[in-house]
């Protein structure tokens, strides 16, 4: 059911649903509450009054009974079950409010990418049918491929022209034993899996994210279309490398190619037993595997030399990459399991940003769209329905953790929701799932900076204020650094830092990322304000503050209803693929149609990435309403 | 260039050409001259007078000087040179001359399968093509694939889908070390493989008949077309049993099944290397392989379960066999290189048949027409343009040499001409390749049949005349037996005879044979005078005597004009397969039109064996001029 959360004092209305976790909902409405356990329940700092309403609340240790019965709760344990109002004690003054609750999160537009599955239709790369053939007699003793070959045309209109040897050797018998019932798996026009009997239906696909730091892993039931399990692990391949030119550099070594192939099968492999653990699904009814991944990671999964991708002129060994069996690639899967790798652009514009583009449905509206994947290669598309150009640059693996003295996935006990008190200094942190703090994920380390900008922790060029009154901020080992979680509190047992290190890789990330956006606008005599839609993929979590993101300089400071969030656009689209041959086919369509820009042979790129590593930018006239509403906060404190 | 030989005092008239040899022109030409040794020069008994004209004769130890002066020779060791008379000493009366003159011999219907070849055109299932691809540049750099596909649309009107993995990975390396010149195969609409450079352009194929009894592999060049080298073996599933039946029965034994596949693929892959190493091409350049074998072999290739291929209904897992890569089932072949298995009809019609029927082109006339493959498994097929029936019957494996004492494959030492002087019964004995007799092949075996017959060396009932005065009957240690090569002069060493046990074989087989055309025809409700035409394959040497086998009864007795002769049909249809993609889709469509009889439930079939297990049958009618002239012959002698 709806309700309204009413936070006071700072007089914040939230609508929220019943079961919403009370810290997670201020956070997300920008409503600061001092947490340092990450929502673990064990700090006890993030106390509040329920002064109206009922929420439900496991015991705490941190409350005294009689301050339970006073209406005291932890918001880290409270759930929403009725209209509220919170009382946030000790609370300063707030800034930026107005702006804050006009911020887009992540929840809201994430639906994006479920409608678009919609539209696609269902119809996955492998289908499987039950059948009941007509058994044979003397006068009608076709065999029993024609047989199935018959029922598939007279039953279901399908021509099947194929048929896998393993699927053949068993089908005497699976015929027999199944008194004429089969159920046959279909790839294109060849039958790829066959089982007696009409009792499983079971089917099922993987979907794969390839990225150069993270690898992510989608478990699909094709009956139904639903996600069973999802898995992720960082790419094996970072000890060989941070990013992909370092990458295609391991592999030139004698034995590097197939290394690289090597644990990067390996991993998958496992994320794969990850998936069918989780989901209780067993191995031989994956039908297909699908990944995504950009043109290195591509080239490296199929074992095949990358060498030419880093030397002018940039070409691909393939960009529509053919289908091969997964088992061929060495992937632990029986039999003849297609796998099926989304097509890539360009050398460094691969079949991640063409899956995640589909996905968004970009190459169908008359909108002018700009695409923009965050990753550690950092992908850009420009256009609309009519036209499409392409560009990527090396954003560094910080936006996904990577990096980071303290980075990590978004996984749970990932911090990602951040504010910090005016007042003390002292941090909000809420983690993902609400666990221990383990360490920083890509949209937490956004937020840190943003945060750390608006509350002069740091000056605007990315250095700590050493003498603000906190004893957070302090020499470390690595130089200065914030403390976000002391040790007693973090799930590591060690605290939980950011470093001057790290603000420096993240503002070169984002300076990379909005000069790589501008460069492809300016290629095409476009502005920022030209634009329609801004659609933001990446493999963050399930909280990107958009206002956060575009007071630092990372995005665009346009309307901010022109923004979508699609998540793991490369994902989604893998696991679109999984479910969609139409879907397939119009990503190689889309694939041919982008035009790429090679922004490394573009002059004014270096100008706009140096320009951007200030915050939110150099040029103040690119952020008109961050640098109006910093003017006016500074005015506010001053 | 073409000459006339007269042989006397026999009177006949034989056309002939340069080079051709003597004894081999009279034992086609049913001149008696006696030859032990089958025209090794080792006996000395074939010596002839040539009395006018020329020939090239190598020295004999076995003519003086002053003999050779005389103008005696060697009929073995004599080649014509010029028009000759050729005196024939202590000749006694010829019989049936007339008849034996009229004898079609397969040196002049072997035409028949070139003919095919070259109305079938050339269109190989694997094409290689030698491409000048556009080096890649800054505005154009279109992936390694993207250019291949573009110049095969370009400069050769073709369009690619697919890559292999492996071609794929060679590809970078491959289009840069041969400055972006590549030579690719491509099967369908996949590239298989790619070489750097145009300076290859080998491209050859392996076409297989797989028999029951015999293994025969031809290496094809598909650039010319041409045949370069040919191979044979035994099955050597033969130790798990000599016919289909009992390969079923070894195959549903523990491990049976493995055993068979995995034995039969070992001497495929023995004959490829023999293939190769006689024509001195290497492994990697053959593009694609082709077998033609029946459904118990392609089932047995394959790996596929023949269980229910004996069991009522009679239904094979496949018709239309799956193409597949011949290291799948483990030939020893780099890379993918498809395997392309002929499709069969029913459970004991298969692909060999549905090979030599296309081969033969009696799927595009309107002859009636009766195809009678000669193997350890006889199929027949009646029908013509409008329509075609088959069924098999089991012959046994007699004509292909085995289960007879001395049996051997038609091969160099192969006694195949033969016969007998009315004077002494010493035989005249011609071998393959005119090397010291080794043993008996399917030819043989029906000449010497016949030869038996004629001469009255055996009843009519299949039996010894054990009253004639001649050594060579004799009581060995299986019973009756006739001496053909004396050990002295055999290749072997030892004594080569033919038993009546053996003679009881070959009687089974051409009465099987017959029984079963008998039974289509009437099936049809047609008889043998409604033919049009009559085409023999068979595995058989070069020198199949019609007249022969019409007399044993193993052929029906119609005007002779009628026959025509392709030799092993289906290797020639595996070998066309192998160079023509129209080919193999016209045996699919040959494949699905056939109306298969399954004789075993026929009961007029058994009725028609026995009948036949006579010479030439036990219905004279049906065999009206044989009859007469065994009258006329016996009236002569009488």
């Amino acid at each position: 059911m709806p309700y309204t959360v009413h936070f006071m004092p700072a007089d914040i209305y939230v609508q929220t649903r019943t079961g919403d976790n009370l810290l997670q909902l201020a956070v997300e409405a920008g409503v600061h509450i001092n947490a340092s356990c990450g929502g673990d329940g064990a700090c006890g700092k993030c106390r509040v009054m329920i002064t109206s309403g009922e929420v439900s609340c496991r015991d705490s240790e941190k409350l005294t009974p009689q301050e339970y019965a006073q209406g005291w709760r932890l918001a880290c344990r409270s759930t929403v079950q009725s209209d509220l109002e919170v009382l946030i004690p000790e609370q300063p003054p707030l800034h930026g409010q107005a702006v804050r609750k006009a911020r887009i999160h992540a929840h809201e537009t994430r639906h994006a990418t479920a409608s678009t599955e919609a539209v696609q239709g269902f119809d996955p790369p492998v289908h499987v049918y039950k059948l009941q053939l007509t058994p044979p007699t003397l006068t009608d003793n076709a065999s029993d491929f024609t047989r199935i070959q018959r029922t598939l045309r007279k039953d279901h209109g399908i021509e099947v022209e194929g048929i896998e040897l393993n699927a053949l050797k068993k089908l005497p018998h699976a015929a027999r034993e199944g008194v004429w019932q089969l159920t046959v798996a279909i790839a294109g026009r060849r039958i790829i899996r066959i089982e007696p009997g009409a009792a499983s239906a079971a089917h099922y696909a993987v979907a794969f994210d390839i990225g150069t730091t993270s690898l992510w892993g989608h478990l699909i039931d094709l009956n139904t279309g639903s996600l069973l399990a999802e898995a992720s692990a960082y790419n094996p391949q970072i000890s060989c490398g941070d990013d992909v030119i370092s990458r295609i550099i391991y592999s030139q070594k004698q034995g590097g190619l197939a290394h690289l192939q090597m644990v990067l099968v390996h991993e998958l492999s496992a994320l794969i037993d990850e998936l069918l653990l989780k989901s209780g699904i067993i191995k031989d009814d994956i039908s297909h595997i699908t990944a995504a991944g950009n043109t290195v990671m591509s080239h490296l999964l199929l074992g095949i030399d990358p060498k030419y991708l880093r030397e002018a002129p940039y070409v691909p060994a393939a960009s529509i990459i053919p289908r091969v069996n997964a088992s061929d690639i060495g992937l632990s899967v029986p039999g003849p399991v297609p796998l099926i790798v989304l097509p890539c652009v360009a050398s460094y514009v691969g079949g991640d940003i063409v899956a995640g583009v589909v996905a968004s449905g970009m190459h169908e509206t008359d909108m002018l769209t700009l695409y923009i994947d965050i990753g550690t290669n950092g992908e850009i598309v420009l256009g609309n329905r009519d036209w499409l150009m392409t560009a990527s640059c090396s954003a560094g693996p910080s936006f996904e953790g990577g990096g980071l003295t303290c980075g990590m996935r978004a996984m749970p006990g990932a911090i990602e929701g951040f504010s910090i008190s005016d007042a003390d200094f002292e941090p909000m942190i809420v983690t993902i799932g609400r666990k221990r703090p383990v360490g920083i994920c890509g949209s937490g380390a956004i937020n840190i900076l943003d945060e750390f900008m608006e509350t002069g922790i740091i000056a605007r060029n990315g250095k700590f204020d050493r003498g603000l009154p906190t004893r957070r901020i302090r020499q470390g080992a690595g130089g200065f650094e914030y403390v976000l979680v002391e040790s007693p509190l973090s799930g590591t047992g060690a605290d939980i830092v950011i470093t001057e290190a790290d603000i420096d890789n993240i503002m070169r990330a984002k300076a990379a990322m909005f000069a790589g956006c501008h460069a492809l606008l300016a290629n095409a005599a476009l502005t920022f304000s030209d634009l329609d839609q801004v659609i933001i993929a990446g493999a963050f979590g399930d909280y990107i503050d958009l206002e956060k993101a575009v007071a630092i300089g990372l995005f665009p400071d346009i309307p901010r209803e022109r923004y979508t969030f699609i998540g793991n656009g490369s994902l989604a689209g893998a696991r679109l693929a999984a479910g969609s041959q139409k879907y397939l086919e119009t990503a190689e369509d889309v694939a041919r149609k982008m035009t790429n820009i090679e922004l490394s042979e573009d002059r004014s790129f270096m100008d706009k990435y140096i320009s951007g590593l200030f915050l939110p930018h150099t040029d103040s006239g690119l952020f008109p309403t961050v640098t109006a509403r910093l003017e006016k906060t500074k005015g506010g404190f001053s």
